[in-house]
Formats: structure tokens, C-alpha cells, sequence
């Protein structure tokens, strides 16, 4: 168990005591849930009342914030990225054991750095290097000439097929497939003696990860055709997550459970795709923009636009529309009531019953 | 081949016998497809001709159906039941074949009950346990501090990573992930020298699924940050289905496939999410709510509400909002009729043109 | 490298030159990226503009394409079609290399062609068979009385559970799950002894996958409760698609990433799926239907309907509807308007004030 007293962790996030410092601090804690050795963190104003009765030892707050007396804190700028530092002390990241399991299949031209971790049941193709400190979980396939950088977690079930490209400090949770062929076929309406067929587009380009992603479970990131789909720094996607060939993430984006980004369309930096969103094929979105969950992109977006709804608009415009929707039958009586009292003005009593 | 009598299935699912109880039944059938030996069953209106044209020896129906002369049926409250008691009968649950494959890798500290079968190449990590009569299909994946219970089934490719917990009588289709990192991070603007970045939240809680509850292929459940992502009791989880960190399903919940649950989100007792609907984090969903396919629940719902659409809204109301879309444009034209005719009755046309 | 002249190769996929035959040429690349040793295509008007500045050798194009002088040109009915046809030429499939890797776990009663390639850590059932020249990538998992045909790639990781049909040419990529238990549950809601609970049906069926089909990384076709969940001859399905158990999908349909296609539901001949679209559960979808992304198919649809929407109507009805939304509000104005105007022509000014 690891113990600090509050004011090193303070120092460890910039942060400033405010109350006692000699404090023993053995871990983390929600508000709810903190007791007087723990460390919890206020960031959102909506848990106000649970800040206000928590037991925690020590609570991470903002710069600024009103506490009553005897109450003690640690102000930062940022209590919630505080609050994840002090969370990565007590839980620090898996540390690679080096070693090759026994029960690997490793091939003889692969490079494995001799401080990386290979479990077992592992694959490794031709040529393929892994870097140093990286770990690979149980049943992980690495196909022909893959790269896959240092300081990597590619937990158990994770595949990556041929000539893809695996930065530094990747985090890939447990079945995450990259380089899958892209979804293209071309329609051939004659075909030869067995009527019309799909015929495939081999892919022949690759997948790119970038440094510092992190990927969830059981999401795809698919091969290009010709070329490279590439996921850039630092961007963090969810579960289930379909990126489709071609496509292009910039750094730094965010995208939730259950969304898709369709083949040869590009993100901007920072981009957030909320859950279950779909961004069509071949657009172009721009920096910072916003995308509602289970909205359907179907236009390029221009930088910091925010929209929402499938055909996706902006979100203003489709709160209108939802608005508008709930107002609709109400508008529908008063059109009844008007036509009635117009007919009667003309002389012509309404027969037209709508 | 189980062959028994018509009589001995009806005493099986405590239903009654109207017609020949000697009949010698040798299994279940669709309507359409069943012959004189199989029993089918009757339980949806829709099907009444299917089931006045079968040729099944004998039909489970409800308790008070008509039913045509000669026609042999066995009659209980609840004929979809007798039907899933029957045909379990006729195509029992796979048994353990007790053992371990000498192609797993098991830690030396785990504990593997001697009823439980292990296949090739699963991997078991340090002190985990696994229950009497388990079956850990090929390629199982269990971590470290796992608890797997008893009677369960994890089909080949499973995930269930360290420290997470699983009951009795679990069923888990091929490739499902239970525990991976739930999707938190901190956005730091500043860095440490490399510009901005998401930081990760450590990931430190665990996920836990209770007994009897059933997960389809390639579904993920998200390990909590801190504390505990719970699918309760007897719940049924479909495919490709997103369970996001800490949240917690009741008991008896059905979620179908596609469908996703963000972090922190509660649901309660018997709540039914169906196909590709999405529930926002952080929200409280009453016992027995509905949730409609597609739909996109981003508040609080009480017990028993049955919403549809993005934002989800009463059944009702979004109903309603379906109908006005399709009757505007009739309204359209009834209103810019309605301004011809009092542009008339003010005595100046109407100029502009709608 | 493979070099090829421009007249051998517009031989390979009937197409005419039009220009320097004896070019040499060494591959394919897009428009923006192709230098004088290769060959690209010209398929989309919308990419006019890189047509006319390509520094490809040679374009593949329409029949009737006007083209300026001194542009090498292969005319064809469908350049697409000699794209792909060119482009598996210079990156041709996957060949078995024939052998059983002796890490990988066969069943002694299976019976694998010599001309198969199965790689590390496979398992393979009881009595299952492969065909010649299919490769079974490593971490593959064939159940008991499975079936493979000739010339497939099944992906690392892939299962398919016992029972399950997989045709000839069929191309399964990484993560697959073919015959994962149908999503089937009877209520019951007095149990016995432990309150109500969702009783398991049986999925006594299988899935079967016709020649010539390919599946998406990490999608799922679920086994039927009775009897067969199909997918026809030549139907692509992308990745992270759901297909229901006893669905049947005809030859040649398309299915995008993230569809659902709930069980019972038939799809006819050329059906198109697009992108995170749903079609409920013992719905009949005409031959060429074609349902758009993000849609919710509730209704049975003709051959050749085009719907879009949820529920999903005819693509010009929904249309309409979002045109109406946007036009809401305008339409509110000058309802209010009108009552203003009608009230003054009745002598009674407008109070309410809406």
C-alpha cells in the first residue's frame, strides 16, 4: 500500500494545501465513497451536495472555489486532471516483465526488444519488431511486418494485421483489430458464368496508429485500399468504434462507444464523435468540431461547428426542429380553429373536414 | 434420440393434454416445418394460420385457445415458456468434460475446480478461480484476481481481465470483453512539453456480472474507474452491446444488440433496451422502463416510461411528432390557402409569394 | 515487382488503349498519387479536376469519356470494375502455404485437405472439415461439425461454433463469430423458487455462409433456435454487424458497418444496407431495397424501395419531413400572423397571446 502525505501529493500536482499537509493519504475515492485517508476531487458544480458531505481527508478542487471552514483542500486549476494524476500514483500503469512466453509462436525474423513482455499463445510475423517495454497480452497476433512501438499495451486478443504501424505508448484494450481489409467491392453486373458479383478492391495500404492513442475493446480500425488510414496523436476511442479505410484522424480527437467514421472522410484536431454517431465517407471535418451522439454527419463540417441529428445540422437548428415537433399539434388546432373562423367570415360556413 | 411420450413432455412443463397423451414425440419444431413426431407451439395471434395448416403430432397452446377437433394440443399459461422448457429438454445445455487442455497456460496460484474443463490455449492468471462444471472454451482469456463461478459457459475467445468477477450460471458468447478500461480521460491544455493531451483516468475499478446473466459475441463491459460496473441478476445482454464504466443493470434487464449503456448510468429492475438505442451516462432509468430501438435516452427516465426517439420521448409524444411530420406539408398548403383567402377578406391580395 | 505493359494489362480486363501500349508499368495508385509507371482510374465525375492533373501513366475510363490529347487512356465499360480487376493483379490474395502448424489443437476425428494452411493455436472440432487451399489464420476456432470450404481466409481469431457452414471463397476477417447463440428468451414470471427469470431457448440451429461471401472484423451472425440463420452467395457484410439468429440474407446484398439485422427478417436478392441502419425482427425486404444509414426498418419493404429515416419511410417522405422542420418555424410566424389578422376582421382583437 502506498502512503503519502497530502502535501506530496499536492506537489506532485502542482496543487496547494489548504488545511493540514502532514495528512496520511493511502489512496483515491468518489465523494460518496472517500473515507479520511483518501483524496477525492469536486470538479462538476452538480455534485455540490456530495462535496459537501463527503468524508474524504482531502478534496481536490478549482482555484477559486467558496469551502467552509476546517474543510480540507487542495486547489488547483485543473482539479479533475489533478485528480488523475494523483489516481495514476496510486494506480501506476502495468509495468512490462520481460520475457517471451515459452508458448509464443514468434517468427525467427521478428526483432522483440528483450524488455518487452510476450504472453502466451502469442503471434508474431515476419519481420515484425516490438519496442521496448511493450506488453503483449495473451493470444495478441501481430501479422508480417508490423511495427509496434515502446511502451505499448496490446491487451489479450488484439490483432494486427500485416505492414501496420503501431506508435509509442498505444494502448489497445482486448480485441482491437487493425488492418482488416476496407469494405470495398466494385459491382460487375456481367461476372464470369455465375452471374453478377461484388468484386473485391484488394487492400493493399495499411493502418497507422499514432502515438499515445488509446483504443477500446473490440473496435476496428480497417487497412486503406492504397495508402494509409491513419489515427493521429493522442486520440482516444471508445468500444465498438468502426473507422472505416482511408479515413483520417487528426490529433487529439475523441470518439464514443458505437460511432463510425466511413472510408477516405478526415477528422481535424481534436474532434469529438459522440456515441453512436456516423460520419459518411469522403468529408472533410474541421478542427475542434462537435458531433452529437447518434447523429449521421452527411456534409463536410466546417471548424468548431457543433451539430446534431441525422442529416446532422447544427445543433441550434435541430433544437429548433425538436421544439417545433413538440409545438406541432398545437399549431395543427389553431390552423382548424383559423380555417373555421375564416369560412365563417367569407360567408361559407367550413365543410372540408380536414 | 430422446423419444418421449406426448403425455410425460406435458407433465415436464406442467401443462395438459387435450388429445392422444401416447404419442411418441422425438422433438421441437417451427410451425411451418414440424411433423407428426415434433411439438410445436402457438403463442402469437399472427400465426393462427400456421397453426391451423401444421402437421406437428401436437401444438402447445394458452389455456382457453379454440381449437379445431382432432387437433392434439398441450394447454398451459404460458405456451412460449412450455416451449423453451421443452426444447431444452430435447437440446440440453453443453456439459464440462472435466479437465484441463495440456495447451493451457495456468498460473501455479490458480484455482480451478476439478469439475471444470479447460481447453487449449485459454490462459488463467495468478490466484483466479474457476467454479465446478465451468467450460472455458478455447483461447479463454482470465486474468489475474478473476473469480469465475459455477455452471458457467465462456465460449472460445472470452476476455474477462484481471480482478473482475463473474457468477454462477453465466453464459458469455465468443469474443466478449469483460473489464477492459473504461473511456475516462482528463484534458490537460498544457502538457509536459509535448502541447495538449487527453490524461489518462486510471482505470482501477472492476466489472462484475451476476449470476445467470447471459452476454452476447463480441459485447464489451467496461471495468470501472473506481468501484464496480454491475450487470445484475438473470439480465440478457445481446451482441455488439457497449456497457460503459461504472455503470449498473439491474436485475432481469434485456438489452438488444447493438445498444449501449454510457458510464455511470443505473438502470433498474426489468428495464428492456432494444437494438442500436443508446442511454447517456450518469442517468437514472426506472424498473420496467422501455426503451425503443434507436432511440437515444439523455435524461432520467421514472419506472415503467416507454420512450422512443433521439432525444427519447414518450412513445406517445414522439408518435405524434412521426404523424405531424407527415401531415405538414397538407398543412402547408392549407395555410398559405388560408392567407389567400384573408388577404381577400382585408381587401388587399395577397402578394408575397408564401 | 510485378511489371506489366499497358497493352497486357488493358488484355486483363478487356479494355482499350488509347495511347503508348508498350508503357511499363509496375502498379496502381489514386489520381493524386500515381506517377508515370502507374495506372489509375477515373470512375467519378466529382474527381475531374485530379483526372486532368493525374501524372498516372495511364487512366482506366468510361467508354465514352472525352480525354485531352496526349492523356494514355484504357477505355472500358466499367473503369471501376478494371481497377479492381488491375489491382488484384498487382496485389493478389493470400495463397495457403500448405501445412498444420504444430501448435495448433486438432481434433484427431477432423479432416483438414493437405492443401489447407492452418496457422498457430487453431483449434478445430470433432469431426470438422476444411477444404483445399483455405487458411485458417492463427487463434481460429472451429467448433464441432463445422464446415469449411475451398480457397477461404478465416482471420486470426475468428470462431465459428459447432454445426456452422462456411462455404467456398469466403473471406472472414479478424474477430468474426459465426454461430454465437440467438438472442431468445421466454419471460417467466413465476420460476421456481427464485422469483421471475428470463428462460434460455435453445439455439439448436446453425448459421451457413454461402460461397463467396466476406464478413467484417469483429461482426456476428448468430445460430437459429431452429433450423438456419443464412447469408446468400456473394453478399459482403462490413464490420461490426449483427445478424440475428434465423435471418436469412439473399445473394449479393451489401451490408454496411454497424447494421443490425434482427432475427427472422428475410432479405431478398441485392439488398443494400447502409451504415448503423437497423430493420427489426420477421420483416420481409424486397429484392434491390435500399435501406440508408441510420434508418430503423419497422415495415416489410418492396423489391426496390428506398427508405430512409426511423421509422424508416420512402427516402422523397423523409425528405419532405426534414425540409418541413427547417421550414417550422417560418410557418409558425405567419400562423401567428393570420389569427392576428382574422382576429382584427372579426372585430375581436387577438388576446391569447399563443
Amino acid at each position: 500500500m502506498t502512503v503519502r502525505t497530502l502535501a506530496e501529493l499536492a506537489a506532485l500536482v502542482g496543487g496547494e494545501v489548504s488545511g493540514d499537509g502532514s495528512l496520511a493519504i493511502i489512496g483515491v475515492a468518489p465523494l460518496e465513497e472517500a473515507g479520511p485517508g483518501q483524496v477525492s476531487f469536486f470538479a462538476n458544480k452538480r455534485y455540490r451536495a456530495a462535496f459537501e458531505a463527503t468524508k474524504a481527508g482531502a478534496v481536490l478542487v478549482g482555484k477559486d472555489l467558496e469551502v467552509a471552514a476546517g474543510r480540507t483542500v487542495v486547489r488547483s486549476d485543473n482539479p479533475y486532471l489533478a485528480f488523475a494524476k494523483l489516481a495514476t500514483h496510486f494506480y501506476p500503469a502495468a509495468r512490462a516483465v520481460p520475457g517471451i512466453s515459452p508458448q509464443a509462436a514468434i517468427d525467427p525474423t521478428a526483432s522483440i526488444d528483450p524488455g518487452a513482455q510476450v504472453g502466451p499463445f502469442v503471434t508474431v510475423g515476419a519481420r515484425t519488431t516490438v519496442g521496448p517495454r511493450t506488453i503483449l497480452g495473451p493470444g495478441v497476433r501481430l501479422g508480417d511486418d508490423v511495427r509496434v512501438g515502446a511502451d505499448c499495451i496490446l491487451y489479450s486478443n488484439v490483432v494486427v494485421r500485416e505492414g501496420c504501424l503501431v506508435g509509442d505508448r498505444v494502448i489497445l484494450q482486448p480485441g482491437v483489430v487493425i488492418g482488416g481489409d476496407g469494405f470495398g467491392f466494385a459491382t460487375d453486373l456481367i461476372g464470369e458464368g455465375n452471374g453478377p458479383r461484388h468484386f473485391k478492391i484488394p487492400q493493399a495500404g495499411i493502418a497507422a496508429i499514432e502515438d499515445d492513442v488509446e483504443i477500446g475493446a473490440n473496435s476496428c480500425v480497417d487497412r486503406a485500399a492504397l495508402g494509409v488510414t491513419r489515427v493521429g496523436r493522442g486520440t482516444k476511442i471508445d468500444n465498438l468504434v468502426q473507422i472505416g479505410h482511408g479515413a483520417e484522424l487528426g490529433a487529439l480527437c475523441i470518439v464514443a462507444a458505437g460511432a463510425g467514421i466511413a472510408g477516405s472522410t478526415r477528422l481535424g484536431l481534436g474532434v469529438v464523435v459522440w456515441g453512436q454517431a456516423g460520419v459518411a465517407g469522403h468529408l472533410e471535418v474541421g478542427d475542434r468540431a462537435n458531433i452529437s451522439a447518434q447523429s449521421g454527419v452527411m456534409h463536410d463540417l466546417d471548424p468548431g461547428a457543433r451539430v446534431a441529428g441525422t442529416p446532422a445540422v447544427h445543433e441550434r437548428t435541430w433544437a429548433r426542429g425538436q421544439a417545433a415537433l413538440e409545438r406541432f399539434n398545437d399549431m395543427r388546432r389553431q390552423l382548424i380553429e383559423l380555417k373555421r373562423k375564416v369560412a365563417m367570415l367569407e360567408g361559407q360556413p367550413e365543410k372540408e373536414k380536414e
